[in-house]
């Protein structure tokens, strides 16, 4: 075994399978949101980011990145230990509660990511109950099919979004028997949403649990930001909410909300949490300073909506194969691995528009695309010099518009339905 | 099933087994490391923390802190995305070279924390290779623990530090099958050090890879901060190092330093780095900073270790149970778990001194302890009032002191044995 081949060969493998990944180095620009620097070959040019997570340009926001700097001068850069052993600090403490507050839960529990957050709670929770089933959407994403993985638990997967194959596998289980249905409630490569109410009335009538992951919505939907879950009016027949701090809170880390039971259950058997670091009092501070602002502020949430749609019907209009999406999320069908990553680079290197190409497997091979996230800071010209980027690369690379039976619908219908939830690519 | 009752019923049990853990509600104040404000039942006070992983106070060094905020107003509080989308911030890239720098290796990566990057690398590294044959030291950590688990791969356990038995299971499995050798250098419940030398020959002797944990290390042994493998100037000699930015660095987060090509597949290959969203540049920053002045500066080095040669003499000579430790891991034998409890209880209520118990599963039952870790900012005068509070806190309990086998050792001799590595409790 020559180990340093190996691990060579490894690489290379990567590279004949065009899936080798150049990660961008890039420099945000507090003030001038969504503008970076972006350095590449010893040069450094001003670009503008589009597939950002930060999706309300909360990072940024004068509160919150006076809340870090505030903390950190105050009581420091870290926490110092784990949870446990003295890095429990205070402004986490707090954040906890804002938010058990923010989905009317009993109690949170804040973890070093959202990954971790799914591994680890839905992991303890499945490993804890006997004999437990856990149902799973088809399209959920990876932290959430390890947290299935490593619990151990017998899992059925359910076709995506789709209540009438969910509840035949609750019935073949029974009323009797453990189980916790995990799902999203938006699907960020599609940008569609769940059925939550359907799936609380199964989850009722067969007496399951339920996990939702809300990490592309909380703090962008429902009149606090407390995610779709609040927007529909259904948080409270939702067993537990999980959710992301490095999103629409601008932050890191992620958490999950639920009784005081269930998060203390979690607290106490979850090795990821357990045996990790606590987020510092600095990131702590930021975030709850994050949460209050947007629990109290409807401008991002509109403006970020505003945006949306005004993109949505601005690269439609010029024939771009806009996807149907019922949310923020934006996805232009490319269909073909080696032009997905072709137009990103092009559309960075020619047009200094930041998009990262998406490919097998984070989507399906054929489905291959550019995932757009317009934010409240993209202004009306910066969607217009971005549909003359897409068109310019579309052309300059031979990629398909729109097809026949999407251009054949009148565009009034055809804005209508971008808003209408539909599943897949 | 009742879930609620459940889940309420396995918190009483946590209860009933006297295991149930409270964390201390903290706000530590920079300036005044490493006193806190421990919030309980309402009330507010000011108290000493001795069990603190800011191992050198560096997470209040101004030059750190002044680094956190300054990027924090230049480039906000969050990365905003996944390294491969948009994520990827400048002052990442450059830690992840003053990484690679540290130990002399081709390449670093950052992970969310040390668990992370421990069960993200090792699970990575030992799928990708052939059958490959783990060999795990007794005493690993539980995340290098998670990450045997996670690989799927085969795995024999040596007795700790025991090169003898590491020999018998590699010879056993010869020299053409792939096998990784997972240990760490300070055992940081006992303080002692890896054979480090011996495992390297051992692994050249059988062709195995090495892989080592030295994130109670880094930072606070060898000339620059490059932990125990730099101080014996083995680092070369070992495949994989893998440290914390969430201890001597003050900060937060984990990460691997090795050849290009072995990073570059974890890079590529390992689903907790790559759905994760990346460190904010206001930690990445804070980080480099600390870690720069760690490369340059002694002084802190060195004053822990004179502070914690002082506390071990001073509460050796008190005739309390101090374990012997080579490290500057300070472990005070109780030897029972419910004594345990009750000595942090009173220290923190009684005294103001904030010392958590470690109890089984953490450390073997019949050797629970107390963990104290004199930073360069615990003073003499602190070192006197803690041995006093412990004192106290010995006689009220009845905790037994010296066994007479130590109390025997003459002073001298008995100081200089603690330096001598030794496993176990």
């Amino acid at each position: 075994m020559n180990y340093q081949r190996f691990f060579e060969e490894a690489i290379d493998q990567i590279h004949a399978e065009r899936r080798y990944r150049v990660f961008a180095d890039l420099e945000r620009i507090v003030g001038k949101f969504p503008r970076a620097i972006w350095r590449s070959n010893g040069k450094a040019e001003e670009i503008t980011v589009w597939c950002s997570n930060d999706y309300l340009g909360m990072g940024q926001h004068p509160d919150v990145v006076a809340a870090m700097q505030k903390a950190a001068g105050n009581m420091g850069t870290g926490a110092g230990g784990t949870r446990n052993i003295s890095g429990n600090n205070h402004p986490l403490v707090e954040l906890e509660h804002e938010l058990a507050d923010l989905h009317g839960k009993e109690a949170g529990l804040v973890f070093t990511s959202g990954f971790v957050s799914n591994e680890a709670a839905i992991s303890t929770i499945a490993k804890l109950l006997p004999n437990c089933l856990i149902l799973s959407d088809e399209l959920n994403h990876a932290s959430m099919i390890e947290g299935v993985r490593r619990s151990g638990a017998e899992k059925k997967v359910f076709r995506h979004n789709d209540v009438g194959h969910l509840e035949s596998l609750l019935q073949a289980a029974g009323r009797e028997r453990a189980k916790l249905i995990v799902f999203e409630s938006v699907y960020s490569m599609d940008g569609d949403i769940a059925p939550i109410a359907e799936i609380a009335d199964l989850a009722e009538k067969y007496n399951a649990m339920t996990y939702i992951d809300e990490v592309h919505a909380v703090g962008m939907y429902g009149p606090r930001g407390g995610g779709i879950t609040e927007r529909e009016g259904l948080a409270h027949r939702i067993d537990i909410i999980e959710g992301t701090l490095a999103k629409a809170f601008g932050t890191l880390g992620g958490y999950i909300t639920g009784t005081r039971s269930v998060v203390d259950a979690v607290r106490s058997y979850a090795p990821g949490f357990i045996f990790t670091t606590a987020l510092p009092p600095a990131i702590a501070a930021a975030t709850t300073a994050s949460i209050r602002h947007l629990k109290n502020s409807q401008a991002e949430r509109d403006a970020q909506q505003c945006q949306v749609t005004h993109t949505k019907q601005v690269l439609a209009d010029a024939g771009l194969p806009v996807m149907e999406s019922a949310t923020h999320i934006v996805p232009i069908l490319v269909g073909d691995p080696e032009l997905c990553k072709m137009a990103s680079d092009r559309l960075l290197g020619v047009h200094g528009i930041y998009i990262q190409p998406i490919n097998y497997p984070t989507v399906p091979r054929g489905t291959e695309r550019l995932r757009i996230t317009p934010t409240p800071f993209h202004s009306n010209a910066l969607v217009a010099e971005l549909k003359e980027a897409l068109v310019e690369t579309w052309n300059a690379l031979g990629i398909p518009y729109r097809t026949e039976g999407h251009t054949e619908v009148p565009k009034s219908e055809r804005i209508v339905s971008l808003l209408v939830p539909q599943s897949g690519g």
